[in-house]
């Protein structure tokens, strides 16, 4: 088993406030605000770590599954757009929507977009935010 | 509405192939594989990019329900330590482990689990990952 670790400080009130999220590994830092998160300020924030960890996951996972039907990739691109929105007044992370652009040659595109949708269903980041929200997937050959 | 956005991209094959996750707003970009992933190597991984989001989302929340009940915080450090282990043969995010300690003049150690347990339940981030994994929290009134 794997124990990754990763902090946050936050110092003041909540609108006035400033905070700085760190991961333990990786030593990635930045820095947030209520601005940065719920308006268009400069800076990091929550939902855009969501989405890297999910674009990562999914692009990690698509390289095991095209090996496996007996392709080799030589590159796998998503990008994961994080929808925060208040629902019953409440912020909430309605969806999440990636999309892949990915390299493998001599692959036919039925069996990439099964390969992708079976990538998007059983990746461990998809299966830990599959529960607590949508995800959606738009899968494209490199040409 | 916020949408937040962030990419990966993977190149070669699962254990012999790299990748980079990086945010769009936040310019923070980490390198990670197979072995800074599922053993001891140097570099990132996405489930610390959980631990730093959720982290971050507890610490922001926190100031907010501390400010509602009337005290003004000073710091609030929080750590996610999360856990990836097998089950049945698929990696999975099995548990999220909240360490927090509050520096908030005047509030009694009651009043303050209360918030901590009401934010580990509401906020933005533990709402969308708690109905794929386990979340636990420790809460500590700095002394």
């Amino acid at each position: 088993m794997a124990i990754r670790s990763a902090s946050a400080r936050w110092e003041g009130t909540l609108t006035e406030g400033a905070g700085t999220m760190r991961t333990g590994q990786g030593g990635l830092q930045g820095n947030y605000s209520f601005k940065s998160r719920f308006a268009d300020g400069q800076g990091s924030n929550p939902e855009e770590l969501i989405g890297a960890a999910h674009a990562g996951c999914f692009s990690m996972a698509m390289s095991k599954g095209l090996a496996d039907a007996g392709f080799t990739p030589v590159s796998i691109d998503t990008t994961a757009n994080v929808h925060l929105e208040a629902v019953n007044g409440q912020q909430t992370v309605t969806r999440i929507d990636l999309n892949t652009t990915v390299n493998a040659p001599g692959i036919d595109n039925d069996t990439f977009q099964k390969i992708a949708e079976g990538t998007k269903q059983g990746c461990p980041i998809s299966r830990l935010l599959a529960p607590g929200t949508e995800i959606t997937l738009t899968a494209t050959l490199a040409s």
